[in-house]
């Protein structure tokens, strides 16, 4: 079911949701249940999910909405939404925005290829928000594409990183408990709101620690590097099938394993119409190193890069691409092949639009073995910040190791 | 009184300590009294902190214990004796620490030249570490260097943001207030044992959003943002006093006030001793573009980095020097200057060693305005970047804009 970037190790944060930060917190885990149940084990039939996404973001101490605020260039709702979808049996998924945020979040929705995913008004309260939400699903009308579900799940917009197993627990959860006095105590707004609405049933069920919530400056800044760790767990070094451009692509290869312990690094020819690098596309690597040895053109980079502009791969996330190319500095000075390098930047500039990060990277290629050793290690350490940085103001850069 | 870099706008956090997340939270605001008084309003005569520091950081999800996480390669605890030291009513701060990272703890006192620290072994639990604290300031001894305090501040070794207003709350909360059944029905630890072993008043106080407590691996990644936001708030454009060089230095000046707003951009001249630019370096600005207009070598940018280096200013935070060459690439290519240029490389290495990160940029100088214009665009975009990520994996590198 994992369809997303690989999950990075994360610390478990014990504790059910009531030990977060607010009441607000509760909703995460709140599940609305209708009269009509579900099989327990089971998940049900048919689930929704409705996100409140009115918030103005005062807290934030930013103009913009928190939901929209951008992470690597994508509004942060957007991540949300990705999760959600990734859950097959989540039928519908009906976010209720402002007004004057509709077109906003269509044009999200569009450029980000969402699917399974409603509009509805925002009400003037996260309840009435909530509610809309939840009326939009229960009208029974012939022109409604909505399929009507027996579980609603209430998630806020700004807590990216729910993962399956806990919406499985509380659409389980939504089966198997009544409403009870301890989760009214709480205060639980929408577990009240459903209560006096929705003649339902609620329980509050346990969350983890990927249900934190985006609330303040520092929340983005820690969202942006969760995110950024997760999709730079892989890097596939790419060289043609020409012996000597493999020899040292592997060399590369293995200098990069032992400098970045905990990243995985896989390597694919391009030949053969590049059928396995077709999967590593597939199977959502971001990184790649694209080994050009002798040569000072960029044969090999181009023809990733068509493959990867082909791919849906770079719609979500930025792609880092390092263009390497060898070179024995003592018999070739660097400057010899710098008019040619520095065609890069336009590559770069094109390759942008597509929300590729193109860099390249000169590396030394003397006859001394301990050397080279020693270049290949200053390589890789160069290509392992522009990887863990992604760094779009220094696309199109010739570094040097 | 700010004696620390510019803070930088963060959002305000509501609500007192205990909105926070856990018990342990209220320690940071919760003070000991001992039965002599102080006026109300000013604060007091002698006032001692204690930071329990014997935590294994099991939740943070990483072997190292928190505290030691590095934060732009400096240990998170210095960050926090750094914000305490910068209040000068404070006499005696002691670190309670365990026996195994007794040597680590001194060396990082002596690393980044912490004051007024004085070092007790940390007990089996939190409370007996601030008890072992709490004894080494009561103990009355001749040759305890410890002054016997009014008032001591318990803090948390992993908040590291904290500021004088809230630290003078406490002390002030401390005089005017006694203990509250309020207090102890949440538990607060720490209350509970100042009233059990240290027959003192306590109150809980109001705590602000700077006293975030670093609990999970997300907390570090966004107190390392913080950190870097702050210090990247203020760049210095170097330059010396020929007219043509003043003339293009102030022309990338204009240019980076307009690319960065939110961003202080002063310039000055290294001429007459550089007593200006001395001047900026106390002001603990951390970012500096050196111009080299014509020169293809680096004369302006090692005064520059001679100067650093006898500073401070390296000690506690990475500096970052960007060399800025302006090259006609129409008259003269690029790769004619290269060779010489790279010597950055080497430049780079030696002053990494004290903490600066050296990069090159080569600027194109065309003779068409509206074409200088976009290449100094483009280099004031690379030198953001340089100084937003502070990427010590780039140093040394020759960037062309």
């Amino acid at each position: 079911m994992e369809a997303g970037p690989p999950g990075s190790a994360r610390p478990a944060e014990p504790g059910p949701c009531l030990s977060g930060q607010r009441g607000a917190d509760h909703t995460a885990s709140a599940s609305l249940q209708s009269v009509a149940g579900t099989e327990p084990g089971r998940h049900p039939q048919a689930v929704a999910a409705v996100l409140p996404a009115g918030g103005c973001g005062e807290r934030m101490g930013v103009p913009t909405p928190k939901q929209f605020c951008p992470i690597l260039e994508r509004p942060l709702i957007s991540y949300t939404l990705q999760a959600l979808e990734r859950v097959c049996w989540i039928k519908d998924i009906v976010v209720a925005v402002t007004g004057e945020n509709m077109e906003v979040m269509k044009s999200i929705i569009q450029k980000y290829q969402h699917k399974r995913i409603s509009l509805v008004e925002a009400g003037v309260t996260r309840h009435r928000s909530i509610f809309n939400g939840l009326k939009a699903l229960a009208e029974d009308q012939i022109n409604s594409k909505l399929s009507k579900p027996e579980v609603v799940i209430i998630h806020d917009a700004v807590r990216p990183f729910v993962e399956e197993g806990v919406l499985l627990k509380v659409v389980t959860a939504a089966k198997e408990h009544g409403c009870s006095d301890y989760d009214l105590e709480f205060g639980t707004e929408c577990l009240q709101l459903a209560l006096k609405y929705c003649c339902t049933k609620a329980k509050l069920v346990e969350g983890s620690t990927d249900l934190w919530k985006v609330t303040y400056k520092r929340d983005l800044y820690a969202a942006e590097s969760i995110i950024k760790e997760r999709i730079s767990q892989e890097i596939c070094v790419v060289m043609d099938t020409e012996e000597d451009n493999k020899h040292v692509g592997h060399l590369l290869e293995e200098v990069l394993k032992s400098e970045l312990n905990h990243v995985k690094v896989t390597s694919e020819a391009l030949g053969h119409a590049g059928r396995h690098l077709q999967q590593i596309i597939l199977d959502q690597c971001y990184n790649f190193v694209c080994v050009n040895v002798t040569t000072s053109d960029f044969q090999e980079t181009q023809k990733l890069l068509s493959m990867l502009e082909e791919s849906n791969l770079c719609i979500l996330y930025p792609v880092v691409v390092v263009s390497v190319h060898f070179l024995d500095f003592k018999l070739v000075p660097p400057s010899q092949k710098m008019e040619n390098l520095m065609q890069i930047r336009e590559f770069a500039k094109e390759v942008k639009e597509r929300n590729i990060l193109l860099y390249g990277l000169l590396i030394s290629y003397p006859q001394d073995d301990q050397k080279l050793q020693e270049s290949l290690r200053q390589g890789a350490i160069i290509i392992a910040s522009l990887i863990k940085e992604r760094n779009s103001g220094l696309i199109g850069q010739l570094l040097i190791a």
